[in-house]
């Protein structure tokens, strides 16, 4: 059963308060060469940096006095732990921050910067699991998980209702596909604001248990993590994957050659700053043009923090 | 004598219908780090990623029937070759464009591709502007100087107008200094929009002519061209000094090392593509902090054409 309109009526509510209404860039150039309309939603330029603070402060709004006046707590090496200490902060909660010890420096000066507790473990997830469970058990902080849980995803939405408020003629949205809380959300967003705009995911062949997942109607994990994509590792969950069985079109997988060269274009010719987990949805469009001939199409750009020292072209 | 508001009026309908209005970014981790109150009118996401589209359109529209039947010249190794080959494409014009044999292919094809005749010359000023003079002589195209020509300048003049319209507010507007022709269209904007907001420029410590020539009261020249930012090592011309030397209140020179800083920090915290030249206002606000502390100041980013494969940081 899909959940009702009226949860991301409410997050939009929390969500403009807080958050940057982002803008939409076009391109003249990047529409002849992808051979369709595109706009894009710059989540790169929200809070933080990413679409997460979204989900973030939705999921803290939504909880008790008594859960807020204890804390939240999440285990996180990049976007999804700054965006819950930010959100705690704007909305005067403690946040309990764990992150692994080989998380980059900056994020971790970020996280503090935002007033986050942060407690550094092992680079396992069982030890992440192992710290953030002690933390809850000691302050009785509520767990926020990055993408399987519903107000993380209706909170998520409101990219793509602002997207549509804007563009409300889209034929498709696309958005990357990590642990699925963002297509979740974006699909909620389409079947309650659109008019007639299909979701679409874009996925690396390196980690594309979303794809494989909906072949096989259970819910996929990766072996490998072999993708410069770093932002899409992480698979589905029982929250979001029954939206994503009902509401997502399809998803398309490119490669990871596809994935630099779609990166490059988009910071040559919109002049952003983009992951490249970020890329993956216009790599898509680029590997089946066929598809997208002559429609309008939207793209959620989910976020744009990158090392500048280290990136793949 | 100061050029009368009327010549803006009818820029801004020139520009209006062909220029995009550029976004204007803000955020609250640059203003903790600058002490003062920031935003930043992106002309990086103008069409050809510059606001030297701004003053091609304005120069073009402003000639007669005639010359526009006889096309447009100018040489550049840069951003106001795309620009005139852009202009001169929306307004049905042909242009020729003499380039140096030694500009980057990009930028060739970039001309090219938006209907500019390229004529490669070799690299020195003598031989640009021989061959310019060939073109002008053989076809009767109007020559585009691309800072000191009052036509640019009123062109150039309407991204900051834009800004004022969006936040009137502002207590200075801040642009890097090169050929001037930026600097005195703003000077000019806040002139006749602003309420009370003065203009400052920002020009490299290695190319500091605008500063010298405001103390000697000549146009003075640069010996050498040693600097990272690119755009900045011309110098000041007839047409646009005076009204420099009228409504500037002050130019701030900056070293290599501070523009390399500003332009990553902005990267890092705005999510922008910007050329080292449109980071250099920024280093200077830095530079002299107290100066603006608290005060509300408004960056116009020039541009945001730069080799991803060779950035300075």
């Amino acid at each position: 059963m899909i959940p009702s309109k009226v949860n991301i009526e409410k997050a939009l509510k929390v969500v403009q308060s807080f958050a940057h209404r982002t803008p939409v860039l076009r391109s003249s150039s990047l529409n002849e060469i992808a051979g369709c309309r595109l706009v894009f939603k710059c989540e790169n330029f929200q809070k933080m940096g990413a679409f997460k603070m979204r989900g973030a402060l939705n999921a803290i709004a939504n909880l008790s006095d008594a859960q807020k006046a204890k804390g939240v707590v999440t285990h996180s090496s990049g976007n999804f732990g700054q965006a819950v200490a930010l959100a705690a902060k704007n909305l005067g909660v403690t946040a309990y921050i764990v992150m692994p010890e080989n998380a980059p420096e900056v994020k971790m000066d970020a996280v503090k910067g935002y007033g986050g507790i942060v407690t550094i473990c092992e680079s396992t997830l069982q030890a992440r699991e192992d710290a953030a469970a002690k933390i809850q058990l000691e302050t009785g902080a509520a767990f926020l998980h990055p993408s399987n849980d519903l107000n993380v995803i209706f909170g998520n939405a409101t990219a793509a209702v602002e997207l549509l408020e804007d563009h409300g003629d889209l034929d498709v949205i696309l958005t990357p596909v990590g642990g699925g809380g963002l297509i979740a959300g974006t699909a909620l967003a389409a079947h309650y604001y659109g008019s007639k705009s299909t979701v679409v995911g874009g996925e690396p062949f390196e980690v594309d248990d979303a794809y494989r997942s909906l072949l096989s109607g259970t819910i996929e994990t990766n072996t490998t993590t072999n993708t410069v994509a770093d932002g899409l590792r992480t698979h589905l969950g029982d929250q979001n994957f029954p939206i994503i069985q009902e509401l997502v079109s399809e998803i398309i997988r490119v490669e990871e050659e596809e994935i630099i060269v779609a990166m490059k274009l988009l910071w040559e010719r919109l002049k952003i700053v983009i992951e490249p987990s970020c890329a993956v949805p216009f790599a898509a469009v680029l590997r089946e043009k066929e598809k997208f001939q002559n429609k309008k199409v939207g793209i959620i750009l989910s976020g744009g923090n990158v090392d500048l020292t280290k990136l793949p072209f």
